[in-house]
């Protein structure tokens, strides 16, 4: 069975498009735990908001390239099915495992978005790839921060946590 | 409830046991559906033995430490849940989601082995922060690897899959 790489273009801006709405569920449930983590929260709130442009622009590509498709791969489910597992980490409420995942996730999304980068480029879609490039760098920004914080984190979540205290309490 | 940090150190410990565990299955399944991928197939042949001798190591640092510790969280099935969800994407033969799938999973790994060191070192475990950092190096130089690659992968496997073929045949 042979595929077009355009096809495959398309199949990936749709698992970029899941993946993104599911980064937006887990964010969201992520937020309401941090209460005492402002630092940590403040920049997931500003990623959810980054993260509802960046899933309408992928909307926008899909509209432009996408629109009669049909020999679309099954992989979708797959990476929804690995979001899916670091989702029920994100409900917990403990922040390290939590960050551990947000950073896991980013990641997951910056790979993503270099493959699209490379694909786009493979069948000369300049516009796809230019929108790929500014969702990376926003993608690379939010994982550097979740890196420069990692430290900070733990130590607080260690001495809160020798203290009895959650992330919400 | 109070929580020892030893006791959270520990419970971190275990959790990075598991998903080495995982990985080894994991890279075991991918690595025999590269037949048409060398290089890949290589590298992930090198990182297979490097993290059987990283559950050795683990394992160590849990004798010296975890012994008669009763107070563990549950957070490992969490991890491995997440691991789970990726294993899925590896048992599929297509080589890009394969890639996102390991760059996401050493990134899981590099945020623990951070973790494990922030907190191997608030608790004053010299022996078992050495050891993690040496683990680290090795996860990073595995995803620089596969971040150097990725884009190489991309193309290789769309223009393979335009002609109809997989990563196996």
């Amino acid at each position: 069975m042979a595929t077009d790489p355009r096809d495959n273009l398309v199949a990936w801006l749709r698992d970029a498009h899941a993946m993104e709405e599911q980064a937006i569920t887990m964010l969201n449930s992520q937020l309401k735990r941090l209460e005492h983590y402002p630092a940590l929260k403040a920049r997931i709130g500003q990623h959810i908001d980054e993260t509802k442009r960046q899933e309408q622009v992928l909307q926008a590509c899909l509209d432009r390239v996408g629109g009669g498709s049909s020999s679309l791969k099954d992989a979708a489910g797959k990476l929804t099915a690995m979001a899916q597992g670091m989702s029920g980490v994100f409900a917990s409420d403990e922040v390290v495992k939590g960050s551990l995942a947000s950073y896991t996730f980013e990641h997951m999304e910056i790979a993503s978005y270099r493959i699209l980068i490379a694909a786009a480029e493979a069948v000369g879609d300049a516009q796809t790839k230019a929108a790929c490039e500014r969702i990376l760098a926003e993608e690379i920004a939010m994982a550097d921060w979740l890196s420069d914080h990692m430290d900070d984190i733990t130590r607080q979540f260690l001495s809160r946590d020798e203290a009895g205290l959650t992330a919400k309490r």
